[in-house]
C-alpha cells in the first residue's frame, strides 16, 4: 500500500483545526555569519520553536532545487515526482482562467524584438493596463481556425496567460522563449511526434501575433514557456478529508491552492491583511495555508535586509495567528532562496510544529541550525502533512 | 533490488546473539517537563546508553500511529505497508490455534444483548473458567454443516477465537461489531462480491450461536472483528538465517513471533521471570525477542506513576541480560504510548543499540529527547534489524 493510499484510509473528519504559515524561499545562507533569519529579532517565534518540536525538511530530496509547485505539492502530501506540474497551468490557475481537460495553457511575456533579437524578454515591464489592451488587441485579430478557439488573458505588467481550446493539443512541447536578451527567438519543438501538430499551431500563433503588434512599441513580440495541460489531482478534501482554504496575494500561489481543491480567500495587500484574513474566515475551514512570498521575492533580488525585515514584519503580526489557537500551527517555507544565490535553492528549509501532542525538544529559537538540532530530524516534506494530520487527531491507527 | 531481497542475500549464519528488548508503548509526551522515560531512575538503562549508539524510530513514517502487528513487522524487517496482518490472526497464533491456508479466523467477544442493543461489548468480563464453558458449549451444539468446520477457541475473560475452516472463505468483511455500546448489533458487510457467501456464513453463524447462548446471562451473543486469513510471510531464518525465539507473556506478541516463524519461550509472569528465561534458553537461539507489555498497558491507562515503576522494574534486572554478553543488545518500544493520550501514537520511540562495534555518540541517559541527539538520527524502525544484523556480523559485504 503506498504512502498516499494509506494517508487517504486512515482520515477522519474532525473539527480540529490546521493552520500552514508558508514564508517562501525562508531558508537561507549566512553572510557575515548569520542567515537573514538567524539576524531577525523573531521573539514570537523563537517563544514558539521552544515549545514546538522542530526539524528540517528537503522538499524533493536532498540535492534537488524546486519550483514552487513541485515544493507546495510536497507540503501539501502530494509526490512531487509523481504530479508532475507545468508552470503556466498553475499561472493559468491563478488569474483565474478555467482550464479543461482538452486545453493547452502556457504562460507568456510581451517582449521587444529589434534587428532580428530579442532585446527585452519583458519588452520594458509595460503598465499593467497596456497588457490589457494588448490582449484585447490580439484576441479580437486573430483569426477564427476550425476547432481551435486561442485566448490571450492578461496577468500583470508584461505577463500573460495563453489558451489554446481544441481536440488532440500536446504539452510536450519546449519553451518559445530564447531564456536570455539578445538571442533570436526560438520556436516551440515538439517533445514527441504526437507533439508536432501542436507545436506548428503554437509556432503560427506567435508568427501571427508578431504581426498583430508589428506597430506596437516596446511590446512587438511575445514569448511562451510552461506549457501544460490540467493534470489531474486528487483533492485534499478527497485525501484528507479537509475543508482547506489558502490565503495568499500571488497568483501562482492561489492557482497551485484551486489545484489541489482550496477555497481562495481574497486578503488585501500586506502581511497585516494576509494574518487578519485568516481569522476573519477561521470558523469556515480547517486547513489554512498562509502564503507569504515577500522572503522568496527579496531572496531572489539578493536583498538581505529586506528579506531580514519581511521575517520580522511576520513576526510581528504572528500574535493574530496565536490567538486563534489552531489546533496544529506549522511555520516553514517551501524551499530555500539564500540571497547569496538570489534563486530558489536546494538547502533544507526550517519546521516548526506546534500542537498540545509536539513533544518540544531542545531548539530555543527558530532558525535553520537550531532547527537542524530538533526532535523530528531532516524529513522530506512529504511527511509534513501526515505529521499536521496526526497532530490535529485526524488519523486513526493503522493496523491492529 | 528491494531491501528485503538484498538483505536476504547479504545475510550469513554466524553464532553471534542478539537481544531485541522490546518495552512495549515506551514513548510517551512529557507530563510536569517529564516523560515517564525520563522521570524513571535507570541507572543501568543509562550507563548501557552511554556506552551505545542511539537513535529514534518511526514505526511506519512520521505521523503514522501504529496498531502492534505494523509496529512490530518494522522492528523484525519486515515492510508494515507492505504485510497487512489481520488482528484475527495475530490473536489466533497467539493462543495456539493452528491456522491454515484456507481457514478464516476472527477475534470475538462475548456480549450482552438487551431488547435488541448491545448494551454491553464484553459480557461484564465474564470469567475466563465461564468463557470455556461457553466455547464448549457453542462448539457441541452448531449444526453440522457439510464442507464448513466452525470452532470457537477461548481466550481470557469474554474473548475468543472462531475459526470457519472451509473453502474459498475470504476476509474482506467489516466487522461484526456495533464498536460501541448501545448499538444494535451489526452484521459482517461483504467488501468484495467475492465475500458474499462468506458474510452470509458469518452472519448466520452469529444467528445460531445467539440463539444457543439464548438462556445464558450475562453472555447472550458474539461480536466478530478482524476477519483474517493467514498471511505468507517469509520467516526470519529465510531472511537473516536466524534462530529466533520470542520471549513474551501476552499472546498477541506470541501470535506475532510465531508468523514470523519464531519459536515460543514459556516465562512464567513478571518481568524478572521473563528476563531469566532469556539465560535459561541462551544457549538454544540466537535471536531473542523479549516483549515487556506493562510499558503500553499502563500508557493506555494513562497511569503515568505505574508506567515508570515498570521502566524502573526492567532497569532493575536489567544486569541480567547484560550478564549474558550477548553480541548486540537493543533496548527500544514498537509504539509510543503517551499517558497524556491513552494510546498508541506517531511519536518516535527511543532505540538504542549496544555492540563491540557501536561508535559511542553523546547521549548519556536513555530517553526520547537524549536518543534525537544520537548518533544514528532519526530513522523508520525498518532499518533495525540491518542494524542488528550488520553489529551482529551477520551481514556481508554489498557489491564488490
Amino acid at each position: 500500500m503506498d504512502r498516499e493510499k494509506l494517508i487517504k484510509d486512515l482520515t477522519i473528519e474532525t473539527k480540529t483545526k490546521i493552520v500552514l504559515l508558508v514564508l517562501d524561499g525562508l531558508g537561507g545562507l549566512p553572510q557575515e555569519g548569520k542567515t537573514p533569519l538567524e539576524a531577525a529579532q523573531t521573539p514570537h517565534l523563537d517563544a514558539l520553536a521552544a515549545q514546538s518540536v522542530c526539524g528540517l525538511t528537503d522538499p524533493v530530496f536532498r540535492g534537488i532545487t524546486p519550483g514552487s509547485g513541485p515544493a507546495h505539492l510536497a507540503l501539501f502530501g502530494y509526490e512531487p515526482t509523481k504530479y508532475i506540474l507545468g508552470r503556466g497551468i498553475l499561472e493559468a490557475l491563478g488569474i483565474g482562467v478555467e482550464v479543461s481537460p482538452n486545453d493547452l495553457v502556457a504562460r507568456g511575456n510581451f517582449a521587444t524584438l529589434k534587428e532580428g533579437l530579442i532585446v527585452d524578454r519583458r519588452a520594458g515591464r509595460i503598465a499593467t493596463e497596456q497588457n490589457k489592451q494588448l490582449c484585447q488587441l490580439i484576441n479580437h485579430s486573430l483569426k477564427k481556425q476550425k476547432n481551435i478557439t486561442i485566448t490571450l488573458y492578461p496577468g500583470r505588467e508584461h505577463r500573460f496567460v495563453v489558451k489554446f481550446s481544441g481536440h488532440n493539443l500536446s504539452d510536450a512541447l519546449s519553451d518559445a522563449d530564447p531564456q536570455k536578451e539578445g538571442k533570436l527567438p526560438v520556436l516551440a519543438k515538439p517533445l514527441t511526434t504526437k507533439a508536432e501538430p501542436t507545436a506548428n499551431l503554437v509556432n503560427s500563433f506567435v508568427k501571427e501575433v508578431t504581426e498583430i503588434l508589428s506597430h506596437s512599441q516596446p511590446a512587438n513580440t511575445i514569448l511562451l514557456r510552461g506549457f501544460a495541460k490540467h493534470p489531474s489531482l486528487p483533492t485534499m478534501e478527497e485525501l484528507y478529508k479537509l475543508k482547506p482554504v489558502a490565503v495568499a496575494h500571488y497568483p501562482m500561489y492561489k492557482g497551485l491552492a484551486r489545484l489541489v481543491g482550496m477555497d481562495l480567500a481574497h486578503p488585501e495587500e500586506g502581511i497585516p491583511d494576509l494574518l487578519a484574513t485568516v481569522t476573519q474566515i477561521f470558523n469556515d475551514f480547517n486547513f489554512f495555508y498562509v502564503h507569504v512570498k515577500k522572503t522568496d521575492s527579496y531572496g531572489e533580488d539578493g536583498n538581505y535586509q529586506a528579506k531580514k525585515a519581511v521575517i520580522e514584519e511576520v513576526d510581528a503580526h504572528l500574535p493574530q495567528l496565536l490567538r486563534l489557537r489552531p489546533d496544529v500551527l506549522v511555520v516553514t517555507s517551501d524551499h530555500s532562496t539564500p540571497c547569496l544565490l538570489k534563486s530558489h535553492s536546494w538547502h533544507p528549509n526550517p519546521f516548526l510544529l506546534h500542537s498540545a501532542t509536539s513533544q518540544p525538544d531542545r531548539v530555543s529559537s527558530f532558525s535553520e541550525r537550531e532547527c537542524s538540532q530538533g526532535y523530528l530530524g531532516r524529513f522530506p516534506a512529504i511527511y509534513a502533512m501526515p505529521l499536521m494530520l496526526a497532530h490535529a487527531g485526524k488519523l486513526k491507527k493503522f493496523g491492529a
